[in-house]
């Protein structure tokens, strides 16, 4: 074993604090990481505060993992010492089932096992995240890294990348499609940047006037102020699609009005209380809600290598590790543009 | 102006009773059917008591019609005097948005004309169903009814059987998929037969053991008591889809987490109130809620034509007009197997 310095809840009440965290020494396939950035994930938040009642403590969070390869054990052939290399929300799955045969971990039927707040494939040995000095990972779960982008805003792309990337490949949304895009955070601001590289019409759906610019910034062709009831009324039968990102409680209704024929309102975001939906907005134009999480780990590479093709970045902003916990805070508030990103080095 | 006597609902505190109904003289594009018998569709009741807030009085329900041409119009030419003909629930629509170009009538953008409790494209004149002796409509929504078949057992083919008819085409459902039918009246017991019918493996969905063995007449292949928590728990992940047929309040999630990875649970029937979604049922395994509506003019007339190629139709209870509330009562309780038709040789 290994011992590097953590952060870590250890339970719900306390604030995250130092943690003496012991990692393995890396297995015939594994790869030892030097964690450089880490991405602070919305759910982060909910899993420090056991929102979804299913923490586990001690807690190491982070699954935005970006770093360099300090070691890799011998059976190990993708990776060498020195490569830059990412880890996202998953280190595991059964590697059996028909998804995971078919590449998509992140539906293992047997249940993937999560970067933190879960257990290795042994049921016991629990996972700590990226917020630490170090990770060791099966090096099929390792994704390769480009040197061509800026290795601090690749981080949030193991998440909130791969989050929205995913939806937008697997309902084939491209040139033709009109995309709303509801929420202006993290997942946000990469569907928009996503959609649009992937020739759709991008509005972006927000309450706050102040918004706009950044939107189109980002590549958002329109801006609808859902605060504006004429503004919802002229975008009845709308979008093709509409990625909601948000993780607050909302109307889904409103925006199951907006969609036209065939519609599908795409949840990434998971509200705290269930939605209610009027079962009319689905009946009228053969509406659908889907949900949709993360994406498996070809597909991130996939993104990944989309992404240093066509300089796709997340937007970030940098905290020392000491300042997690205003960070929390501030993302609450939705005071981010648009991921905060903790440079290990501070740790 | 011809008369013809038809019971009608005045308004919602007043029981059905004899109306003196005016249908307008066939113009050149339309066909009079006398109507021989008409179903008793759930909807009936929500509009005659105007549970939906829409209700137009004075109203004659019914969109199950077939009948007789008696008359047409000189452009006629898909009918002559003495053809069988049917009518569902729509009798025009705007005929110049994509989807009714489309032959997706049903999701008309400027609103289709419902054959009663909605009005002529004049926007003044209203229209009246079937509890009646006759009905004059527009060629283009008259539909050719086969001789090969129980005339009486097709009427509920023209709502309940194209409801379940069109989604289950519309999601291409058959050989290899596990469908799950949810409630077994008008639509659900057309569910199982045309999910069947299409080579899907079937299960029947109730909290009554009483339904299992006509569920397996009707062609189920299995039986799942939802009243059984071990019966839920065994069905997670398990079925592609979930017709779900049931008007009255329910719990979405008990059926949505049994939905595989990409299910979809498309809904016929539209509850009271709204549904509650959980986040995580629809994001975990990336599955779907889907409504759906009736189906299109042409698509209508393809599931005639398959019912009268494979033998299929309604199950059902012939009533007479005069004993309709009685039957309004039974129907809200479940007891008919499985549509109450009038004969209107009754009125």
């Amino acid at each position: 074993m290994s011992h590097t310095k953590a952060y870590a809840a250890y339970d719900a009440e306390t604030p995250l604090k130092d943690f003496d965290l012991e990692r393995r020494e890396p297995g015939p396939h594994d790869v030892q990481i030097e964690i450089l950035y880490c991405g602070v994930c919305h759910s982060d938040v909910h899993q420090v505060k056991n929102e979804w009642g299913n923490s586990i403590f001690p807690m190491v969070p982070g699954h935005e993992i970006v770093g360099r390869v300090t070691a890799v054990g011998n059976a190990v052939t993708k990776f060498k010492e020195g490569d830059l290399a990412g880890v996202g929300c998953l280190v595991d799955s059964c590697r059996e089932c028909e998804n995971c045969k078919d590449g998509q971990e992140q539906y293992c039927k047997n249940g993937w096992t999560g970067t933190y707040n879960g257990f290795e494939r042994d049921g016991k040995t629990p996972t700590y995240g990226g917020y630490s000095k170090q990770i060791v990972t099966t090096e099929d779960f390792v994704l390769k890294i480009s040197d061509k982008l800026d290795l601090k805003a690749i981080a949030p792309l193991l998440c909130a990348g791969i989050t929205t990337f995913s939806p937008l490949r697997h309902w084939k949304v491209g040139k033709g499609h009109k995309v709303g895009v509801l929420g202006l955070g993290g997942l946000g601001h990469m569907a928009v940047k996503f959609a649009a590289s992937f020739g759709a019409e991008v509005t972006m759906l927000s309450h706050s006037p102040s918004k706009e610019a950044d939107a189109k910034r980002l590549g958002a062709h329109r801006f609808a102020l859902t605060s504006n009831e004429e503004t919802i009324k002229s975008l009845g039968n709308y979008f093709d699609f509409i990625i909601d990102t948000v993780s607050a409680p909302h109307d889904y209704n409103v925006y199951l009005g907006m969609l036209n024929t065939n519609g599908v309102m795409i949840c990434v975001g998971v509200p705290p209380e269930p939605a209610q939906v009027v079962g009319f907005n689905l009946i009228f134009q053969r509406r659908s809600i889907a949900g949709s999480l993360i994406g498996g780990i070809a597909e991130t590479q996939e993104m990944l290598d989309y992404c240093a093709e066509h300089n796709i970045v997340s937007d970030v902003e940098m905290i020392d590790m000491k300042d997690i916990n205003e960070a929390y805070e501030r993302m609450l508030k939705g005071d981010v543009k648009y991921r905060f990103v903790i440079d290990l080095a501070t740790l």
